[in-house]
């Protein structure tokens, strides 16, 4: 009997597109889901693209197996993962691998690998990003777990990844949930760009008065220079779009209502344990929020706002509109990845930041040519505290901060919501800043508090008897 | 043998302080330490100011108590709460009640609740807010549970409350862990206040000019207005104070690294989960987090700034200054309010938001004239779903906004952060937007993730086939 190299359980669409991509590639895959009919669509829609095993039980499936297993589970995060592996975990020998291909929480996968490994089974927690496309044709893998799994697993994973010039986008992140941890900092930092994108719309068509084709060119235009990414790529084909139905763009007939799912807010909950501001991804977060709540919105239509609404943006805007963008997912990526570097250090993973920067490349959502300018900044300084300080994006920075500054200006005085840029240029004035007012904030906390404070003159902590006679003991 | 009518153990300085509070209102108390040096101290010391009854072990100490039996749990948040609850839960009877006055995640005070109920226990999570001095002459208190419990425990905590004209500073908050919920949020507003008025500070000295015993002359001002408030009283006093030792202003010695505990932390990391856009209280989080990150600070200390870095605030700045802090206060409280009446529809706690306004008016930090508005918004209508349209808010950030908008553009021109004034000035446009870019970032979604949009103009999902020929399709 045939064994397959590996197998993947769960056939919706993202799995079914990874067994496809691992078939293509030429390696025998076992395919099975809860229900059979999926599994019988897939090997007669796509039988000749490689060879599939189809297994109709849970023991059938790991039976095909060859020794270590290699299992892909491909369901929803959560509740439903836990019962596949509950299944499937039985069934199992020591040595055997479970890979989490969803987008499960990285304290999920840290409880689930540290019950499989008490069982002697491999569990590698990986992220995933592409999409369905990436699925299929290349996608962006980050698999955490021991490194025992991921020799026996890493080849066939680098496989069928996206490549840039031959290198892999995908490689070891790190022991346990380091894979989807790094995995959901990306969705954040999608969030993020994603906002200062639609931020970026709003100025050009508000302010300049741009009609959406029109900043279709623009974005084009972008895509040609250092901002050339797939978001930026994809940002053209939505405003350039009519809708049928209508005749006019086809940004004009959506919802205003932005949904999302959960790994942006994880992102933003993790940062705040781990004591890291992200302020971009946050507003990006919130802002969804903002727009589906359609009760505030309404409510609040006719609050005022200033005179002058529109317009008055003049010549060159667009260029300063793409100082503001880079500069503010200069800082985006750099919260990012200090997030990253703190979760490496909380968690004790020994992520290495350069080679994330590396595997987002091709493949994910948030690819752009950028990433191998993060790569070669880590390359440079693999200690550096903030990306901000890289040579190039230091310059970078400096050479757009005044336009940038114009932007968030022109955006405050015309009434149109900038979050995005606006805590990006906070956060870069906060980091330069010689004094902030922190010291203020430590004052009145340790006048109600007693929560004391220290001094920028000598060591040790001190508390002014403010309700007495307010000279200062140490404490 | 005398029976107190409740107990306190834990007498670190909020416990001991709640007790003599309790004792000088002419209700005998119990009181218990898990070392009894500091028992000891505490009768010793006040025993002069009522009826303390000294307890060594825990037995003596609920043998002391009347039924049906309140027992004040004042020690630290987390394990030492559940393990104080475990030694004396067994020693307590069906009705009795047990307190919990510190700062516990409402989550832990739901399933301390709960488990508690099944013993026949009345849990009791309670807020109590005003620090030290709050505990002995007044806090304000915030206290969940069921309304058995309450009923047999409100009289003595409204007792002991602040009053404003007769009304206590106490109200039974809701079921469960409503009264640990809102006093976290409560401390989140309390967060952005304080950032707020660091921002003002900042821009004053730095924009202004200004030096710190001037600035604390603009606060003292601002306190005869409808900013009056204690965060404001006491920002005027740590600005106005000298710091003996070197003679020069107190606020420049302190080390400007600005700590926190949970709370505030919690407040944004629950309204993500509620689907709550909180930017100003994270805005003020992560200023606390940035300022403390002094690696990152060192590192970025010679990022470039704008060429002109103070000064050009001309005559009335103060008086926008003063606007814009207004403005966004009010953005802030929208924001905690919004979050309490989310955490009440989720959890099934009916809390009114009215009366949480009427028992902040005094004993708690955030205590403030302003507390009165917000009380008679909430009477003018209970179900608004915003402050911001209240009559009286709504007329007074429309007065404010262009001072506000010219207070960010100052501080943006300038390279001084005010982050929590631009998140929530951003707030108030996107809140007032016609059309927002959340358009764009829905098309986009549904373009790489086939997350499907609704229309402006009929009922249902839709999904565009970017891949394919770009009709559109409904799910």
């Amino acid at each position: 009997m045939e064994q397959a190299r590996i197998g993947v359980t769960g056939l919706a669409v993202m799995g079914r597109n990874l067994a496809r991509n691992l078939a293509r590639h030429g390696h025998p895959v076992a395919v099975h889901n809860r229900t059979s009919a999926r599994t019988k669509a897939l090997v007669e829609e796509f039988g000749d693209e490689g060879t599939f095993l189809p297994a109709e039980t849970p023991e059938q499936f790991v039976a095909s197996l060859e020794r270590p297993r290699r299992l892909v589970v491909m369901v929803k995060a959560g509740a439903p993962t836990d019962a596949v592996i509950e299944e499937f975990a039985p069934l199992l020998e020591p040595g055997d691998m479970i890979v989490d291909g969803g987008n499960a929480h990285f304290a999920d996968t840290r409880r689930r690998e540290a019950s499989l490994r008490e069982r002697g089974v491999h569990f590698v927690g990986t992220g995933i990003s592409g999409g369905e496309e990436g699925a299929l044709n290349g996608p962006s893998i980050m698999p955490g777990g021991s490194p025992e799994s991921y020799a026996a697993l890493g080849p066939l994973l680098e496989d069928i990844s996206a490549k840039v010039d031959g290198t892999p986008c995908c490689t070891h992140v790190g022991p346990d949930g380091a894979g989807h941890f790094v995995k959901m900092v990306h969705n954040g930092i999608e969030y993020s760009d994603m906002q200062l994108i639609a931020e970026s719309y709003d100025l050009l068509r508000r302010a300049a008065g741009l009609a959406p084709a029109e900043i279709a060119e623009v974005f084009r235009t972008w895509n040609t220079g250092r901002l050339e990414s797939y978001l930026i790529e994809i940002t053209a084909e939505v405003l350039a779009h009519t809708d049928a139905a209508t005749g006019g763009p086809f940004v004009d007939v959506v919802l205003d209502q932005a949904e999302q799912k959960g790994t942006g807010r994880w992102t933003v909950q993790t940062a705040l344990d781990l004591g890291v501001p992200v302020g971009g991804i946050a507003e990006a977060v919130f802002a969804r929020s903002v727009s589906g709540h359609a009760d505030l919105r309404e409510a609040s239509r006719n609050l005022p706002g200033p005179a002058r609404t529109g317009g008055g943006a003049g010549a060159g805007f667009a260029d300063a509109v793409e100082k503001a963008l880079y500069a503010s997912k200069i800082v985006a990526y750099a919260q990012g990845f200090h997030e990253i570097q703190a979760g490496s250090a909380e968690y004790g993973w020994n992520i290495d930041p350069g080679a994330m920067a590396t595997i987002w490349r091709d493949g994910c959502i948030i690819r752009a040519r950028f990433l191998d300018r993060i790569r070669a900044a880590y390359e440079a300084d693999p200690h550096t505290p903030t990306l901000l300080t890289d040579a190039h994006f230091a310059e970078a920075v400096g050479d757009a901060q005044d336009a940038w500054r114009e932007v968030v200006v022109t955006a405050t005085r015309l009434g149109i919501p900038a979050p995005g840029f606006a805590t990006a240029l906070a956060y870069y004035d906060s980091l330069r800043a010689d004094r902030l007012p922190a010291a203020l904030t430590q004052g009145q906390r340790d006048f109600f508090g007693a929560h004391t404070y220290r001094r920028v003159d000598r060591d040790g902590s001190f508390h002014t008897l403010w309700g007495g006679d307010r000279t200062e003991v140490g404490t």
